[in-house]
């Protein structure tokens, strides 16, 4: 019979899948960047509003109810969105003022034409964001 | 030759794309806390510390690099870590002061036996948690 795992040996085993859990956060959380950089010139571009109340609301509606069938708190969950929205908004803000190293991605011509996907894909979304999304 | 996606409908489906991303980062969350919450009481049970500093200064560092490969900003990913960890410690106070209403997990045994998977699996994680991880 294999000897049982001890605290210890349980505990480092299920940090390792805290830090799969983690790694996995950092690259959605990389991905979601780029697509809200991208809508934030593009609408900037179509002449669209930044942001979009009714957007929003809907979301963290959306948002909570997976959240209460994952046994996540909504309140919690609805302050991550806040969180992430926040850091979106602090990125617009330094594109307006003109602090955006990356610079926009061309989005000229989306009105009647399809952006190419690798347009997102070869900008960084480090530095730069578009709108609350 | 189709028609090319108007800036409307292009913003429509990056947004489903981002509805996507959300739901994915909303149970990894959900995963995330019942770890932490069964990493609480096993800490709890085997008499072992509830922070552990060394942890905490490896994960910001890993999570930094990851980030930065990401192309995502490393200060803002160094916040959303805080975020979560602050999270844990409210969660870790209410277990403390009685206030948790899903009890513990039963970790008992767990030096010398194997805790069933099942028991992390069974209690929600919304209103409970262990400690910083």
């Amino acid at each position: 019979m294999e000897p049982q795992p001890t605290a210890v040996e349980r505990l480092l085993s299920i940090r390792e899948s805290i830090d799969n859990i983690d790694a996995a956060l950092v690259h959605l959380l990389a991905e979601r960047f780029k697509f809200t950089q991208t809508v934030g010139y593009l609408k900037a571009d179509a002449g669209m509003p930044p942001s979009d109340p009714d957007r929003e609301v809907q979301q963290i509606k959306r948002l909570r109810t997976i959240a209460a069938e994952s046994h996540l708190d909504p309140d919690f969950t609805e302050k991550f969105l806040n969180f992430i929205v926040a850091e979106v908004i602090q990125h617009h803000v330094r594109i307006a003022s003109g602090d955006d190293p990356t610079g926009p991605i061309s989005t000229s011509g989306l009105s009647d034409s399809a952006a190419s996907d690798s347009a997102a894909s070869d900008s960084g979304a480090r530095d730069s964001d578009g709108s609350p999304e």
